[in-house]
């Protein structure tokens, strides 16, 4: 498994994936007590509007986090799952997309998936530290 | 290969990466003489608005489809392109994507990786059919 990896270049979405599990699963054997995340506000880790949307507690990001790695290991695209109407909502205001060459679409979504992968690495690195500063680990 | 394959879902973006690999390497084997593609109005494979635009004969296509496989085997994602300009342009009138939450943001990439991953593939059977018609071989 290390020798394939070896092959991995920097910017490549294989190594972005196995990344994002990887920081998912320090986070699952750091957080013992998932539920002492419960009511701790979000916005250090989920620091965009949709916050209160989406999670509005850490152990919901914790929860998140969890689900999203559970997709990424089973590579497994949910064609009508519950996020369906929220992304139905999103292609709406996203008709320019309708009208782009494929090749173009190929690149955006690549790029799309590859910095929505890191974006979550960080805050799930940034999820565990929390949780270490709320139990008291020094870092 | 076979056997590690057969684990892979339906819906799977690891199987749809590979499908596509394959597609393309049958298009090699087959098309010998790419320059017979050359001046064959591209309509008919790449039916979108953008084909004049982006590729205006089907030896255009072709070479489009490899350096995308090219990408999909490198799994490298390009920050800084040629087709950077293109992608820029297009995030311009994707603003609705920045205030959205990282977990809708995931599944939109993946689905949407996965829906081009699906056309392109068909694009390149297509291709390879296209040709064979040229050469006169029957299918």
């Amino acid at each position: 498994m290390q020798s394939a990896e070896v092959k991995f270049k920097k910017n490549s979405l294989l190594l972005a994936l196995r990344r994002y599990s990887s920081a998912v699963s320090d986070m699952e054997q750091t957080i013992l007590l998932p539920s002492l995340l419960r009511d701790v506000p979000s916005d250090e880790v989920w620091d965009n509007g949709a916050a209160e949307e989406s999670c509005d507690d850490l152990y919901g990001n914790y929860l998140i986090l969890k689900a999203i790695r559970n997709t990424v290991e089973n590579s497994s695209v949910s064609l009508d799952d519950h996020k369906t109407k929220k992304t139905t909502a999103l292609n709406k205001t996203l008709e320019p997309l309708l009208n782009t060459d494929p090749e173009t679409l190929f690149h955006f979504h690549l790029r799309g998936l590859f910095s929505v992968m890191s974006d979550l690495t960080k805050k799930t690195q940034c999820l565990t530290e929390k949780y270490k500063d709320i139990i008291g680990v020094a870092n």
